[in-house]
């Protein structure tokens, strides 16, 4: 066991930080109000992460909380922000949004309100250019459409979303995780039913796959002594 | 993406294997009944296995059962041993049994039909020779107690049985887990309370650590490319 | 009113039929047990059709019965063929199946009772061909997946089934409601996300296109009058 | 499916409309709060209405609304006329009242505040009037009281009332849904307890007779081709 | 109060009688099982009833059992008569049934298993004379329907079988209770809509009056000294 | 049924009166909120009153409400009379209080704020003074202890508190329902258990008793035509 | 601590003892099914023995069984003694049992199957006859009615059961609590009231005196040192 | 019964006592709000004071509050003192606070605001000394953790705590329960298993245990007599 501590990981989230995440139902999965934090950090990615950091490496002590709320859109994420993300002072951010800024254009085509990619890619520039001073650290996860095929509307649609958060990535230099790629890696294997029923909302198996995202996005490495 | 296809991972479990864990409520958890499968697994460690493998190799379609049942002790497992694990046909058996066993001494002394260390012994060899011949592969994952002091009466008896567990383990040649070593690392770093409240039913976290020693125990290694 | 008697519609139920329909989730809709008559018929497509049955041929007085059942595929209507369909003595008889044949498949690779395409026809034509000599109709239903993408694997094996229930109806010259052409059509001008979220089972505007398709079949026709 | 387009349907909601449906139980049926919309439109004649407009008309992309509030009479409507209806911006406009103002005489007698016909009028005049300048188009759906004796005391009075809405209608140049006449024409081949004990509130059947009424007002045709 | 004990009642069930209620929906009221007595007796007029007796005649200790059962016919009685009237070897029985018989034309007309006014009559009369000889006191209740235009066809066939239940109490010797009556003379003065909504099921007014017709028919007076 | 109308009554409730009853638990009964009116009368005397009032004297079309609150003192009354009461406008009110000031003596000695007799006198006084120019007719009901032993603590006190409501009635003219001495005549004949568990909240016959005691003070005659 | 040892407690239960309770709705208080054990002993006067038991006497280690049924009368523990009582061999049985044998006698006077003195005294006799062998120690609770007036009738019956018990105590040498004494010794200083509401069931305060007689039955010494 | 009276007891809490109880979730234990009276007490250790008490001293009358709110740690009681302690009177005052002022530091070290021991002191000393001239007297319990090993770090970190309370007493000259003395006690016979899961809430038994401790510091003795 004290082999643990001679081990040089180069995850990059250190000693005692605070890791918020925010974004949509794909975060939120049941976790508390008014603050997701210990055992109410819901059902999904959120807290499979918050598992393997804790399991592999409990030297850290890191303190996630969970912070998204369903049906969010980047347009929800702009009003509770000073609330829900600077108020709370986190060390590392990690933003996963844009799913229902398409799906809306979808699912409810005669809604008045539906968000553009300029204006997607407009609120979100604001929203990291308003936090960024404040961070130790910020990861972006892209939107996803678990279907293969690329000429799928929504999913050619999403796909240009995705651009536009790793377009943002580049720009302000943060860690980006590629969910639609992972998504894409698995189809190869097993078909979009055996992760989800609606293309969006995964079990738990797609849950994982977004958490591995993340997880390589910040240098996580497994440890074998465990 | 076609990186995945040139790794060669060690990991044991093949193409196609049917993985069936039995044990007692740490691997029920809410599974479906009759046969836990898909969606049913419970909200544990079989849970996160089943995400993690699936994450990490979704060319090998590993089929996964849990038939954990709360309360259960090596007896109870003997009882069912023929409906919920020979009948199923496994590939690959995990068994994760014995803190019960240890517990009712303590939370129930007046209870009469305690199971002793000798009796854990026959009827776990019992099991194993059973069932051996029709696997490809068995996995035992010792018991535990979360609780740093070894003098403490439950930790101690809990650890002769831990031993029995490495003692087959080393004698059938199956894989083996120790959970109680896993916990053991966890908490040179933090309290026994960020785990769970009665050191044994653990959170997510602690969860993730047994996912991990299963997984370990397999040869599993964390694929980046995803 | 009285306009009503002189009109001569073309529709094929006559008075005081039975008309049972049989099939899956899509037909059971929370369907009253053990039998579904009355206000017991469910929120899908078979109220819909008796809706309008009644509101536009008042004088047919036709009695509607629905026996769906959640999750069923051919060979689970085999099964209770005997009891839900033969004993209740229909006049005309509607069967919907074919979805989770199929889906399963996609949803659940790791069974092993796949229903081939094969079997699929041969179980469905032997319960046409012992049920034929009671009936005074028979209406086919195609199976569909709300798709739009001819390639997407699951709607190609669709597409094979759905022509296997085709084939079947002009083998034994029953009425058929071709729903995949229904949805297809309605797909030209809305998103598959409009009508459902998993492209199976779809809202009060899905079902009624379903129901429109079996009303079509049967030569129903709109009466102003009403 | 080409078809589709070549037709030259008659039907007076054009695309991109939205229909607004305000009234009292019978409209409500469990619609969503604060708005009823997409498949929160409740299990009534509005329901089956947006069905068979999408079904058959799927071009035309139009939005229903289901403002209706349980035991509403025309004096409720007008306390919510401007937050329930003008401020929704509707292109067309149903209104279904009456019921409850007929109602309250016969089975709360005792009760001050009655509405009168001469009230009943005069309150369903001014809100035509105000909101009129604004539509597109407008149904007004007469009471019923399904009962086949002319001299029945609450069919008697209930008759006096349909005929303020049919004067209204034709001083208004409305479109006018009979829903009295069609349940007239249902009654001569089925008694009244075919479609609800009470002779108020409907099965499906029933309302999909005032679903039909609503449709004929508005040039609904039936189309073959789906 | 002594003045109670030289009261000489004309009331005709004596002390430490038993008397049993048999019927459909309108005595079961949701009376205890397997034996409503007690507080058990439902919330219909059988409770009134036994409400009235306890406190107008508190010396006789009358023993009140409600054996009603929602929807039963006369066929159904038949079915359960040896278990539920004759095995709890009542002194006074009373009956009230044939509403269901009568409403099922109506609300069902596809049923098969209808009960026409002859076999009503045959079930009727051979119950009453296998249980007459054992019997200290026979009420029969008459069937009703609270409409009072007597041209409505349920009105129509539901006097036709209030007059087999009179020549039946005439025929046999029995106490009538007319309830029909009661309810045309209540209408007299009030809409049916301030007794009940489906014309069937009464409110506790309703109730009342016919629990008035049970008590006048066995000589209940209305004793002042309490 | 046309003698109904030659009837001369000597009830004094009169054709078209609203008759309020208010009081504790025992008037409550689960009456609706925020006025008990027609089916929503609770299930206790008021609505037995209420039956038999419509049953006997439908053509007076007298109108009940319920204001009866749990747990109720006389200075609870107060708090809420100008609203329960004088603005609801009575005809005729009922009065029924006092067993909750007696018995938080008994139940809860510890209580600071008991009301002893003569506050109980004086607030009743006022009570009455402040109403009886705006009715048509006063009834108050004498609080009970359903004891048969006068020297039973609780049931001495209680005859204390209802001789100052016998006080009252006779010094305000007002009638009087002793439901004390008709439960006393009740207790010749049966145990108090055959009434209630605690000596308060009686069962239906209990209730009807009440009942009885109300109808007795306004003139109540039990019709027989009906 | 170590003065805990030294002390000479002459409590008559000993080392390792299983003590079981058996008796009616006052035992029961909702302990668990099948057998009542550890924490699911109820909440009511056996909970509150094992916390003392327990609390003073923790080196005796004392295993307390609950066998209560709500509603039982001594008829009751007959049919079930040999399955409850026999076959769970404790080495101390509490009884508790009469006061439903008195109380349907009031609350049910139409009952046929009352219980008597004589078989009351009959079957108990017999019960204890079979058991007492196999017993080291065997207390009779005496059943009770919380009520002063020692000539209410139903407390004067009581009083004669309770002869009974004292009567058989003495007989079989058992060890007796006296309940009715201890709650006669209570009412000199509070009313019945503060206990509970039907003078049977009584709150925790009850409880405790009913725990206090068997406690004083069997030698219980308060020891301070704890 | 009279040698009730003629005892001397030193029990310290006199006649007509107001006894209030403030703490966290152990002193809580579902109580009433917004204050915990009666049979509103919850289910832990002031309800069996409340019980012995009254079982034991019936002739004291002493009214007893529970005031406790799960998870306070001695900051939240500062908050609340005005209002739930000062304002309510009590003549005596019991506080048990303390075991989350420490448990914070171990299941949530993430949390900032945690309560040191000088604050705990600080704190405390304010609340008493506020308090101290409006009573008649103050007992203080003890936190605990139910841990025989005293090198358990929190075990270690309560015992500080501890001695703050014992500390306190001293100096106020309050009266002490050492309930972490009593534990341990028990510890020396049976495992903190048989008490509770996580050490901190206990079943019965423990709140026996706590009960005893809090009787023993105000000088109960068990009167056997009763």
């Amino acid at each position: 066991m004290s082999l643990l501590i001679s081990y040089d990981h180069p995850m990059k989230i250190k000693n005692g930080s605070t890791l918020l995440f925010i974004g949509d139902s794909i975060t939120d999965t049941g976790r508390a109000r008014p603050v997701g934090e210990r055992d109410g950090l819901g059902d999904g990615y959120v807290s499979i992460v918050d598992g393997l950091l804790a399991a592999h490496y409990p030297e850290r002590s890191i303190k996630v909380l969970n912070m998204g709320i369903g049906g969010n859109r980047i347009i929800d994420l702009q009003q509770r922000w000073q609330e829900d993300v600077i108020s709370l002072e986190p060390d590392w951010l990690s933003i996963k949004i844009g799913i229902n800024d398409v799906w809306r254009h979808y699912d409810n085509p005669w809604m008045d309100a539906q968000v553009g990619k300029d204006q997607f890619r407009n609120v979100y520039t604001a929203l990291i250019e308003g936090t960024l001073p404040f961070l130790k650290g910020l990861v972006l996860l892209t939107p996803y459409f678990i279907e293969k095929n690329l000429n799928d509307p929504m999913r050619r649609q999403m796909d240009e979303y995705t651009a536009v958060v790793k377009e943002l990535a580049a720009r302000f230099d943060a860690y980006l995780g590629d969910t639609q790629a992972a998504f894409d890696a698995y189809l190869q294997h097993g078909p979009t039913q055996t992760l989800c029923g609606d293309r969006v909302h995964p079990n738990r198996k797609g849950h994982t796959i977004i958490a591995s995202c993340f997880l390589n996005a910040v240098g996580f490495e497994w440890r074998k002594p465990i």
